[in-house]
Parts: C-alpha cells; sequence; structure tokens
C-alpha cells in the first residue's frame, strides 16, 4: 500500500514538488505540471504528455531532451483539469505547436480536447493523438475504443522524436498514429494498489487468480485465470499479442515488458528469459526492448507486455536519444534554456473579464451563497454518493464532488471579496472546480459554470430570462463536452427538464417572478433525477439528493441546483 | 509478493538469464554472475560487486563501464557460493588485481574471503572492501560490526571510478575504504517481502507501525515506531544520520533515498520534498542526489536515506560518469571488449587432480554411499531443521541442506561414475554443496569436504589413520573459515569430540579397525551434540537428529557423520 504522504489530496503536487527539486537540471515546474529546461535552438513541435499521477515514470518522468516537452499531472488516476493541460501546453511550446497526448481515458480526452481549443484560440495550433494500445479494452475492430496503457511509452517516444527532428505538427502527429496503430499491449494483473491515506484497495484481484487484461485503475479485463509458472505466464501474454499482428508487419518490433509497480525487475527478468524466446521464435527482430517499469500503478502488482511493430521510420524514431529524469537512450545533445518565466507572466495577465458593477457584484454574492448550499449539501452526501458511485465506477464520485466544491467556493469566495462580477465569481468556481474535482465530471461542471457565467457578464442584475438563458448555455457546454443526449442517463437527464421548465416560466413572465419559476423547474428537474435514478436500481438511494434541489429561489441558486443535478452520479461512466 | 516465477529454486539464475538477454550490449552472463562487455584499453583493477539476489539494481545491474566490472549474483537473500565468486573475479580481471565489495554479510565476508585466496593462488591480487553503513544494526563505536545495506551504492561507485581512472590496487581499495567510512545510511521498514513460491512473508512489520532500522532481510532493527506523515518521516531519518557527522566533513554530501520495492518513486518524491529542506537547512550541500531503486528487497515496502560526506576526490569519483544497465550518469567512452572465452577455457581446465586408481575408486564408491545415506536422513529431517533454525534465524536451514546435499550427492555420483577418486569425489561434492546450499553454512561444508579429499587423495585405500587424518582437516577447515572455537555452541562442538576420539582410536590400533573406532566417535560426537543442543532450549529437538550419526562404520560414512553434526544448527549465528 502507499505509505508516504502528507496531505493524501495534495500527494500529487508533493510529488512534483519533490521530483521538480531533484531533477532541476532537466525539468522546471509550472501550473499543471511540468516542463523541461531545454529544447533545440529555434523552436520544435511540443510534444505534452500527462494523465493522471500514480503511473510513475507516466508522465513527468519523461520529460527531457528527445522525449516530451511538458507533462500536465493530473491527481491520482484522475485527469488533470482543462486550465492544467493548457498552462502546461502553453508553456512548452516554442512556437511550432502543440500535440497534447495521452491514454484514451474520458477525462483525459476531454480536459486535453478543451485545453487544445483553448490554445488554438491564443493563435497556437494544438493536436489531439490518443493513445489505444489495451487490446483487453475492445475488440479489434472497435481499436478506437481501446483504453491507453504501456503502448503509451512507445507513442509518446515516437511523437517526441519525431518532433525532435524537426518535423512539423502534421508530419508529427501522422509519426504518433502509425506507432499507436502498430502499438498492441495485454495486461495481467495480480494484485490492486491502494491510494494515499486509503485503509482499503482501489480494487483487488481474488486470491489465486490473475486479472487478464485488468485495467491500471482496475477497470475490467477480458478474465481471471489462475496463477501459473512463467512460461505458462509468457505464452498467455505473446500469443495474445500475436493474435493482432497487423498485415504488413515485417517483424521488426520495440518489445516493453513493463512492470506495474510492486512485480519487480528480477521478477521481470525471469519472465523475459520466457517472453523473448518466444517472440524470436516468431520470427521477431527485438529492436532494442525495455523491461522495467515505464508506466505503474502506484504498488499494484503486474505485468504487461506491450510490441508496437516498426517500420523504418518507426524503428528510426524509437531509437533516436534521449534523456529524462527516469529513462535514457544513447546521448542527446544541449539545447537552449526554455523562457518560461515570461510566457508565465502573460498567462497570468490573460484571463476572462472579471470586474463587476455595484448590481452585479450584488448578485455575484448570491451565486456565492448558492454555491456554499451546494458544497454543504453535497458534504453531507458525500459517502451516499461514494457508495453510489462505487455500484458502477471508482466509488470517488463523494470524494472528487467535496474536492471540487471546496476548491470552486473558496475561488468564488476570493472573487467575490475582489469585487468580481457574475461572471467572474462563476468563471473562478468553474476552474478551481474542474482543477480540483478532476476526472471527466469536474470538467463537465467548470466549463458549464463558465459558460454560464459568459451569459451572465459583469454589468447589472441579471433578469429571470438572463438566469434561464445562462442555464441553457450551461446545459449545452455540457451537452456538448460530454456528447452526451437527454435519455442517455447522464446528469443531462435532470438538468434539461429544468432548463425547460425555466425557460418557458420566464418567457412567458410568470407572476411569481424567478422564484417561482425556480421552484417550478426544480420541481420537474428533482422528479427527473430520481426517475433518471430510478433506472439504475442500485443508485435509487440518489433520491432523498435529488430532492434537496427543490425550492432555492435565488439567482445564485443556479449553481446550487445545477451542482446538485451533476451530483447524480447515476450514468457517469 | 512475488508472482512471477517457474522453479523457485532457480528463480536467480533464471533472472539473470533473462537480464543478460534484455543487456547483452553490456554484460555477459557467465558462472557465477555477469562480467562487463568492455573495458578501458589496457586493463584496470576489476571491481566486482555482488550478494544474494532479490535486491535489483544491486548487484547485476550496476555492470558496466564507470561501474562494476563484475557481479557475483548469488540465490534469493543468499550469499554466493565461493565458487561463484572466484569465477566472476577471474572472469573480470584484467591484470590488475581484483577487488571484491559487499555488504557486511557473514556468509559474503566467508565466500568473497575464500575466493580472493583462490584467486591470490592463482597469482592475481585480490581485496575486500564489505560496506557497512547501517548505522541500525550497531553502534558508531563497532562501526565494523554495521550491515551493508543502500550505501553500498556510493562505496561501489567510488571503488568503479576509482579503479576506471587507473589507480591500482592499493589506491582503488583506498578510495573505497574511505567511502565507506564517510557512509552512513537508516532504513524505515513498511511491509515484509515474499520468496517465490512461498506463502507467507519473510518477515513482517506490525499494523500501525513501521520498523526503524529494519533490515532489508528482515534483521532486527532499532525498534518499531508508529505510523506518520511523510513530514516526520523526512525529520525521523535525516535527524538520525545527522548525529553520525564526522569531524571534519564540510557538508557536501552525496545523498541517497531509495526505495525498498513496493515503495513507488512518486511516495519517494512526497518524501524527498521533505528531507532535502531538512538536509540543506542542516548546511549540507546536496551533490548529485538519487531517489529511486538502487538497493530493493523484492517487493518490500519501505525507504532507506544514505548521506556520504564527500571531500574533494569522493565528490569527483561520485560525478564520474557510469553507463549500466540500470543506472546512468554522464557519457562514458567505449573501450575493449573482454575476450571471457580464453579465460572461460582456462578456468574449466583448471582443477585439482581427480582420476582414481582402482582402490580409490572403490572407496570413493563407499563415500557416495555414505552422502546418499547422509541426504537420506537430512531429507527426512528437513522440516525439522527449519523450526528449529527458525528460533535463531530465518527458517531456511533444512530448506539449504536439502538444496546443498542434493546437489552435493549428484555431483558425487557424476565424479564417481567418471572413475575418480576420492579426493574428486569430495571435492566435486564439496563444491556443489557450497553453491547450492548457499549461505555461511553452505561453505563451510564445501570447504571441509574439499580439505578432506586433498587429505585422501586418489590413490589407494584409506587407512584408518587417514580417515581421521581427513576428518582433522575438514574440522580445521571448519574453524579456519568459520573463525569459531569449541565452546562457541557451533557445529564443531559435536565433530571436535568425533575427531579427537577417532584419531586416538585409530593412532593406538584399536582392534575393531576403523569400524569400531568410527562407533566410538559417533557416540561420543552424538553426546556432545546433544549437550551443544540443550544449550539452547529451543533446539533440544536437535537430539534425535545428532543420535542418527552413531552407528555408520564405512569409510564414506564419514562424510555422512561430518554432514550430519553439521546439521545441528544451534549456534549457527
Amino acid at each position: 500500500m502507499t505509505r508516504i504522504f502528507d496531505d493524501p489530496a495534495e500527494f500529487a503536487a508533493d510529488a512534483v514538488a519533490g521530483f521538480a527539486d531533484l531533477h532541476a537540471g532537466l525539468v522546471r515546474a509550472v501550473p499543471g505540471g511540468v516542463v523541461r529546461r531545454s529544447r533545440p535552438p529555434g523552436g520544435k513541435v511540443a510534444v505534452v504528455v500527462g494523465g493522471g499521477s500514480g503511473h510513475y515514470p507516466a508522465f513527468m518522468g519523461l520529460v527531457g531532451p528527445g522525449f516530451a516537452d511538458g507533462a500536465v499531472v493530473g491527481n491520482i488516476f484522475t485527469s488533470p483539469s482543462t486550465a492544467q493541460a493548457y498552462s502546461v501546453g502553453r508553456l512548452a511550446q516554442s512556437g511550432r505547436g502543440v500535440v497534447f497526448t495521452y491514454g484514451n481515458y474520458a477525462g483525459d480526452v476531454m480536459n486535453f480536447g478543451l485545453a487544445g481549443e483553448r490554445l488554438e484560440a491564443d493563435g497556437i495550433p494544438a493536436r489531439q493523438v490518443v493513445v489505444t494500445d489495451d487490446v483487453a479494452s475492445a475488440d479489434a475492430s472497435e481499436g478506437h475504443r481501446r483504453r491507453g496503457i504501456a503502448g503509451d511509452f512507445v507513442v509518446f517516444k515516437a511523437l517526441a522524436a519525431a518532433a525532435e527532428r524537426g518535423l512539423d505538427l502534421d508530419g508529427v502527429v501522422r509519426a504518433g498514429e502509425k506507432a499507436n496503430a502498430r502499438t498492441f499491449t495485454i495486461g495481467l494483473a495480480f494484485s490492486g494498489c491502494t491510494f494515499p491515506g486509503a485503509d482499503t484497495p482501489h480494487f483487488t484481484v481474488p486470491d489465486g487468480a490473475m486479472g487478464l487484461g485488468l485495467g491500471i485503475h482496475g477497470e475490467p479485463g477480458l478474465k481471471d485465470v489462475p496463477t501459473m509458472p512463467a512460461p505458462a505466464m509468457a505464452r498467455l501474454l505473446v500469443d495474445r499479442l500475436l493474435a493482432e499482428r497487423p498485415a504488413g508487419a515485417d517483424g521488426r518490433a520495440a518489445v516493453i515488458l513493463n512492470g506495474l509497480g510492486s512485480t519487480k525487475h528480477e521478477e521481470l527478468f525471469v519472465l523475459w528469459a520466457h517472453v523473448a524466446p518466444l517472440l524470436r521464435e516468431a520470427g521477431l527482430t527485438l529492436v532494442a526492448p525495455e523491461v522495467g517499469e515505464l508506466v505503474t500503478s502506484l504498488d499494484m502488482g503486474g505485468v504487461s507486455l506491450t510490441v508496437t511493430w516498426l517500420d523504418d521510420e518507426l524503428e528510426e524514431l524509437w531509437l533516436d536519444p534521449a534523456t529524462t529524469p527516469a529513462w535514457r537512450r544513447g546521448d542527446t545533445t544541449g539545447g537552449d534554456d526554455t523562457d518560461v518565466d515570461q510566457e508565465l507572466a502573460d498567462l497570468t495577465a490573460e484571463a476572462v473579464p472579471v470586474e463587476g458593477d455595484a448590481a452585479s457584484r450584488e448578485a455575484a454574492a448570491l451565486v456565492v451563497a448558492g454555491l456554499a448550499a451546494a458544497t454543504a449539501a453535497v458534504h453531507e452526501a458525500e459517502q451516499e454518493l461514494g457508495r453510489m458511485d462505487a455500484v458502477a465506477g471508482d466509488g470517488d464520485h463523494g470524494r472528487g464532488m467535496v474536492r471540487g466544491l471546496d476548491h470552486g467556493l473558496a475561488a468564488a469566495r476570493q472573487a467575490a471579496d475582489a469585487g468580481w462580477g457574475v461572471q467572474g465569481v462563476l468563471t473562478a468556481a468553474g476552474d478551481a472546480w474542474a482543477e480540483h474535482a478532476g476526472g471527466t465530471s469536474g470538467v463537465l461542471w467548470g466549463a458549464g459554470l463558465r459558460a454560464a457565467g459568459a451569459r451572465l457578464g459583469n454589468a447589472g442584475t441579471p433578469a429571470a430570462a438572463d438566469v434561464a438563458a445562462a442555464c441553457r448555455a450551461y446545459l449545452d457546454a455540457l451537452g456538448d463536452l460530454g456528447k452526451a443526449s437527454l435519455g442517455d442517463k447522464t446528469l443531462l437527464d435532470a438538468a434539461g427538464p429544468f432548463v425547460d421548465v425555466l425557460e418557458r416560466a420566464t418567457a412567458e413572465g410568470a407572476s411569481g417572478g424567478l422564484g417561482d419559476a425556480w421552484r417550478a423547474a426544480a420541481d420537474v428537474a428533482d422528479r427527473a433525477a430520481v426517475a433518471t435514478a430510478d433506472l439504475v436500481p442500485q443508485v435509487g438511494r440518489a433520491r432523498p439528493l435529488a430532492a434537496r434541489s427543490v425550492g432555492t429561489p435565488d439567482p445564485g441558486a443556479v449553481s446550487f441546483a445545477l451542482c446538485v443535478a451533476a451530483a447524480v452520479p447515476a450514468a457517469r461512466h
């Protein structure tokens, strides 16, 4: 289990601090992660890797000449926020565009995608290369749905070497996508891992069994198999990978035998002694194979085997030199120091409008009150949310909600105290929420509050119709980003009817004003939330929580109602 | 726990096979371990590291330009045999002598010491540098009794860099001894580790506690302390080391924060974020600190902190470049390929005389019969020996005995079938026993049987007095090597009286001949063994086993009686 930590919630940030202290010659800590100290003269396409923490040396250990330009560091097993990815992208870029690359997980896809949009809005071309190497996570016919695991390493390396060679953004992306299309990994899990401060494992593997294809966050695999000696393990892994050998592969292969945490090097060497002959017998030429810890999962026990089928280009990229804190190949040459300070200063100066007039500041105080009420309600429900989430997911929903709301509320209070208007306060709250809640849902709420704020601005008292329009903007942001529709059993099923009713009630000029409209909308949303919860029998206990969304008439309660609707986790997955 | 293995008894050999396959560009597997592929033109002092397996990257991961010339690889947590150390020393040397360097454990001291003697007998100067950095294992006033743990890494590096710079044997040893005298480590254990194939951990740490100073094989530490957050851990470790800051240290320090196996890099970085500031506040200048896994202990949970107080020379040696499978610093230049093949052929050609005349071959058949009887008796007693050993040691005595005898008997049979005489058969049995039993006692029996064989030669039927003299030679070898005397509660307490009586009975020409003399001697030995066992109440159960040494009249039973006497583990520790 994980035994070294101070405040478990700050584990990732503390690890970055120690890492950056130790490797100060190669990397520099910046908001959101780390960037490398130097790059080739004249700039290059920036390759920015990232994802949740707990996978060292992925991702920050792979920053340096010949490898990544920056790494975005999320909380443990949690996607970094959009703001983090944007920040690292901005600070790592050197004028020729940015490639974000990461394993295929919903939260990462969303946050890196949004960060890319923000970079594009700044005039910095940004692209995405999503790694999908885990053959256990979907059929070959649906390869794009596969998760990314240790194959990350080879795809990152291909992208990085292509960028280091001076290719343009299209060329780098093409090389990375080719590497991904030719990279296949199968995992074998022996035991789960435990979060800092947790009493029980995040997931487990049954005694006497091994989880074939079990994901590095405990996601479902193919099946449990009985424990077996090393030669049988080697056969199992090799056969599974050879079954997907692509047409045209000439046998040259980059191979990684990866330890997941508590499976040690000598064990990996024992397994390698059986894996290597099987691969060679199958006609493979093993090009600079790697046996070690490249993509881990805290102290999880297990291994994964990765094969990337090389062609001339990929072989050269695989063999190019690199120097990073965790991994070296050959000798890299020097480069220019990056000038992060100026970029950092520019970044801090850019922001959405925040200063409010008197009326907007008054409305902003109501927003803060609404957030405070939402925060209190979710704190009370934290355990319950976790239990509900454990049915379909990893049980951290309550924790993520609390962390996001605590930081969102604190940021909103600070913003209001500084005299910001409604847009400023909602944006500050949304950004902090997304950053600290992490994962898929955090980014949805963050983007939603940002969108609502943009609609309301920082001047005047919002009219009832403005509030309804802001709610619509919130809803649209969620739908666009989450790629979900009404009826998909997501939080939209409660928020959608709420917004519909609120719009109608305010557009018709109902005599009760916003208060009445709000109550009517909340009542509908409540029933919809309960109905959604009922669709998933195990989360029927969401009812009492959904019911709390009724009866809060303040404009500030926009955020309250939306938060609580968002808290129904029925079908986040 | 350790989950990847084929035959658990062959774990270390299998790991070497996979390792050498993977890192074929840097190392080559040879009998006993690995040697590096290339060295500077003109030869150099060879630095040969080693010890038991389970500590990767110690020891084989540290072979390569700028670091070790060879690594001797024992079984898990078990000293390599003399033959292994000798073989690697011979194959790693390039004309300027050999330094064996390893942590301070009795079996290693004995086997590497004997290997050095063999090298010296070959005309190859050989020296020993024993690492004693573990401040928890003895008081500062008895620094030479301290165990060696992660400080190995710094001492090895100093020796290796000095050798690479071309210093002579004295100069290299002086640099290594200085590094050792200025190196201090304190460990903190969170959880034990499990051997390949074992159902239960090799040792454990109580729930809610951490073992301060607990050894990497589970040896006793200073005390158990309650679990604590990272800042308190950092304070505990730093304070303990700063307390031993040597006079004259100017504050420059090589520092290692080492993970023991399942304690992962991100945890180490969190701890480093607290350790580094404390060290700097104490006035230290941290020179190229290392945070990672450098000396592990299978999947043990825990950390250790090492400080080496540098001077100008040690700082240069610490910063010199090195390239090994597990660790790199800077860029090393090329070198000459080592020509191991010729050396290996020479080594194979050298051996003790083995061919026997007809009479000696007949006597050799009796030796084999005696070994077979001893093997059967010890197989039967394996569990019992393990239980007795668990009182004072690690409980592996029965397992080691069985493994040693099985291999010894097989080697003896093969030798007898090949027509070897008594000396040849006893030497073959002794070498095989020492290699496969491992540890302290394995080497004693191996050396004893070798010595007995040398006294008996390969010609003629041994007379009764010759057998007695051979037993005396066996006894002397044990006493010299084990540095024990009668009354120390070692196996000498049974074997000594046996030899005394046998000598008297054969010298007086007792009418019963060797048979009667043997029975009288065995009777005395039996009573002595029981008496010795009685001195340690927990091993009183050794009696039935000791009693089995009575009544075996064949000359071949020399080995039987001595084996069984050796099997009383009362005070191996």
